[in-house]
């Protein structure tokens, strides 16, 4: 039996709870958050403890791993106390918005041998999964180019912006890991504009709204990603790659088959926001995560992986803020 | 708490254990089932008590409701005994194969006073009921025809088909209870015809495998229905309603979004068929079986709904036996 | 050099005029028709001569061939005298309202040795001849089941409807070519309801605006064929075919590929109507016609065709009228 | 009646000469090609003259217009020859590759007084033209953000690349007119990488075959375009237009619209190349310009329009070998 700690009772932390409860041999044990009446109800919903700090929940020798769903700032350090109390970890993305503590992080993990996920769920999405599994199968010949869209259904809150590390680090982190995991290709180069064209006050707190990144891997494969905290029509998550032999697509998911023909012919739109779309892909990769442990096998996505996303996201950020091509670090 | 007798242990009985348990205020108490391993392995899983005839948990007056799942030749009886017993009935189709028998059960259940759901899942599927509510909120007008594509990927075992009550009873029930159901208006005649093109030995077993069915309403509205027992490419569901100001098609699911670009243009063939097409509507199904008990509300799908689609497939099977239309008995 | 006299300058004389002078090796010679303004017209936008009655040409020996693109009830008079002319004969559909008539028109075609070929222009549209092509070469297996869809977009006047012959006969026509046509193979019994859900001034003139009809062939292959005067939404123009291994559809042409993601994600409409959706047909027919002509090679749709189909609509016709299965004529 | 002469009798030559001799008063009078052979060909299906060198039709002052498909070299000259001769020009893409030189045609243009319109057929295909009616008519708001695909199916004999002026002025001055017309503001930064995968042969003429360009434009709107010589599965021309209220896309036309379920389920592949896929913008590119001609209107795509295409290119050329952003000339 795997004995957990959740620590974050937010949104995501719950959707975890209640993903990982169904796994077989896995029992959540505490659930911590500094809210205390969130991580009550959490705890209470599973019937399993509250507390405030983690701390107690590191220090039971009984608990064998943590899942780590609370703010991106307690990331690093909940990371590097969990791996030197020996307990397995799974660790929402990002490690942390400063490039060298995350790379830090990643060697005291290292350092203790034990495991760690970052929770890039979207490789787990079966959609992007199955694509992944064909042209790793090779049924488009060898991979050249790969077209990213990635908008969100609209802005955050401005408080959340302000602490988000901007766009780059907060929303295009994930089309990073698309880029690593599709092309297998390291970036040489990144390029990167934006524009506020959403809401001005996004311009006033030093972010951009609307993103067009490219990079050029080592071997020359092309990268572009597109994106806007604002699309009208809902959460548009597609991505396309070019291969030597063909094209593979993945495309939106809609929440039914209905088709209508009155003034136009139309479909539904696209699944509205991040918790429906990657429905099942938060509850794959907990799969995963809890069968790797069982099993001994590794990690899809480690925390290098979270390291050198962050380190497109950091060299995005400089590119567009220099208007110039930068090289990352750390890659 | 409502507290639940499962009779029946097979694949469909297990889909509704695993949906049940998932409810709140819901308690399987007894896994009923002639074969009393399987009986076991279920209540095992759920940590329940496994028996082999259900007059035990008929006697049991803590329970408040059955849910049948066993094969069809049972259905009748324990329908009968559990409104006897004044638990509350949910019933897979069909209610019966011999329609005046369905209709004397129906009789029983309202003198009993007892709900009784039959369990037509695809009112409950997220396409199908997103369509329905669309319809109903008057998006094309007044409807007046519509077109059932119903195919399976592949035809059941002979010793199956010999006791099914042949393919209208059998396959076509839920087809006819969409023509109800959408439409709203009662078959005024009803015209089959059927061939054996998949394998002889269903001929030879007295059923046809291929189906061509029209029926009219009262008011003159059209449905077409096309049915096999063999689609190669899988499990076809589709049906499209034409009103007076448009169309509204309900289309097949797909396990993903991938298209490929390679020697076609290609996407994901249908869900491969109804355990994969119907996951959903049998999670709704449960969920509004039980949300019922508890408020009191009446069912979707009621006894009488099982009669009268039953009434149509009886119909069918005679026009088709005879070479020409009939009318239904008991609409 | 073929010469050519095109009977009929309307809407459809204007159509084949345009595409015939197209073709290389034909000259447009003579535009009959008995609205002398209309045949000057297309006269003049050729450079040809203008007549009100066709015997002149008939009797003109330099012309080859006959377009006849007049009213239906001069179709099997022209057919006839034109044999006895010994010219080459392309006739549109039907050739007579009256069965027995347009049989002894086919017998007359077979007398005089001249070519005659029926204008079922949706053999030559392009989708659905690839669909036909790959249909042949195997790519389904052996075809079970043929689905067709054929709405207008509204019902054309009640004075054309009085003398148009009955739905069968002038709409469902094409959709009886079409069956014979896929399943290559002949009916053995036809069935048809129709109702009057359009326009209660239809029921009036005797005639359904609602129809649906199913086929058995003699080795029991199925077809159910979905007719309406009014589609809301444009020209519905579909079928699709179950083979042993597989189906094809042939879908709706659109007027542009553009897709909008506002409300709903939406696309075009179907094409209007049938001069927009089978523009490409014509062309075709035309160059189908012209070549069998120059290269002496068989048209693709007989006089033999002709009378095929409007057997099926006669039968379709009495059993609509009779409320039973019918056996079609002459087949 | 318009009196034209045509230089160029090769493959794009011919297509304009079909069209425009489909022009009611446009008559086509000579045919100039440095191949006699060729011209000889064009010009003997049309019944007009064939001549060798261009300067007897600008000497002809019954010629009005001049519809110049010679090479690419040609281009500047010819311009500015009927220019002088007060011919109204139609020219294919590019002006010259040489933005100077082209900037001083667009001036002799100007000088001259004469009507100059360049071949940027794609704002005449259908889809997109529709597209731009909808985006103009603010279905989707204010424009964001342009994401172009434009990839050929495979690359031109390395003799064509070698006087092509590159890869950014040969392909993708098409996508640089698509930006400028869609999104209706200038660039004021360019950003391009390449990279040769398709070809090593391509790399050693000192070209790319896949591209990544970003432009932004004054008010801050971010279009990317992705670039290949080599799609596998054809010609893969689409845009898709991103604004404040929803999204506009322009998909890829097919030559039918069969679907066939068997092993996946599939639809044709894109158009093969340019001739199929812009068959009606070419034909709607002459209607517009003689119509212009005719009418006295002004042209959609101007000499302008052509060097402010070009000064793109060149951008995107200087900075894929410099590896910066640059700023274009002339915009």
């Amino acid at each position: 039996m795997i004995e957990v700690a959740l620590f974050g009772a937010g949104r995501i932390g719950r959707i975890h709870a209640a993903n990982l409860v169904r796994q077989e041999g896995v029992r959540l044990r505490y659930v911590a958050d500094i809210a205390r009446r969130a991580a009550e109800e959490v705890a209470g919903q599973h019937g399993v403890r509250a507390i405030e700090q983690p701390q107690e929940a590191l220090d039971d020798p009984s608990v064998n791993a943590v899942v780590i769903a609370s703010s991106t700032d307690t990331h690093a350090d909940l990371i590097q106390r969990a791996a030197a109390a020996g307990k397995a970890i799974f660790c929402e993305k990002p490690v942390d918005l400063d490039l060298e503590r995350a790379q830090r992080c990643a060697e005291a993990v290292k350092a203790a041998g034990v495991v760690c996920m970052i929770g890039f769920q979207r490789r787990f999405d079966p959609t992007f999964a199955a694509l992944k599994r064909r042209l790793t199968a090779g049924e488009i010949g060898e991979p050249e180019m790969l077209i990213v869209t990635s908008r969100d259904p609209g802005p955050p809150p401005l408080a959340y912006l302000r602490s988000s590390g901007g766009i780059f680090k907060d929303m295009l982190i994930h089309d990073f890991d698309i880029f690593r995991w599709i092309l297998e290709d390291e970036a040489e180069s990144v390029h990167a504009v934006g524009s506020c064209l959403v809401d001005t006050a996004i311009a006033g707190a030093g972010d951009a709204d609307s993103t067009a990144v490219t990079l050029r891997t080592r071997v020359g494969k092309l990268c572009q990603i597109n994106t806007t905290r604002r699309a009208a029509y809902g959460y548009d998550q597609r991505f396309e790659v070019l291969g030597s032999r063909g094209m593979l697509q993945a495309g939106n998911l809609r929440p039914t088959e209905v088709s209508a023909y009155t003034a136009a012919a139309s479909q539904d739109l696209p699944e509205h926001f991040f918790l429906e779309r990657y429905r099942a892909a938060y509850a794959a990769e907990m799969r995963h995560f809890f069968n790797a442990l069982t099993e001994g096998t590794p990690v899809r996505t480690t925390i290098d992986d979270g390291v050198k996303a962050l380190s497109l996201a950091d060299a995005a950020t400089r590119s567009w803020r220099e208007g110039r091509t930068v090289q990352p670090l750390y890659v």
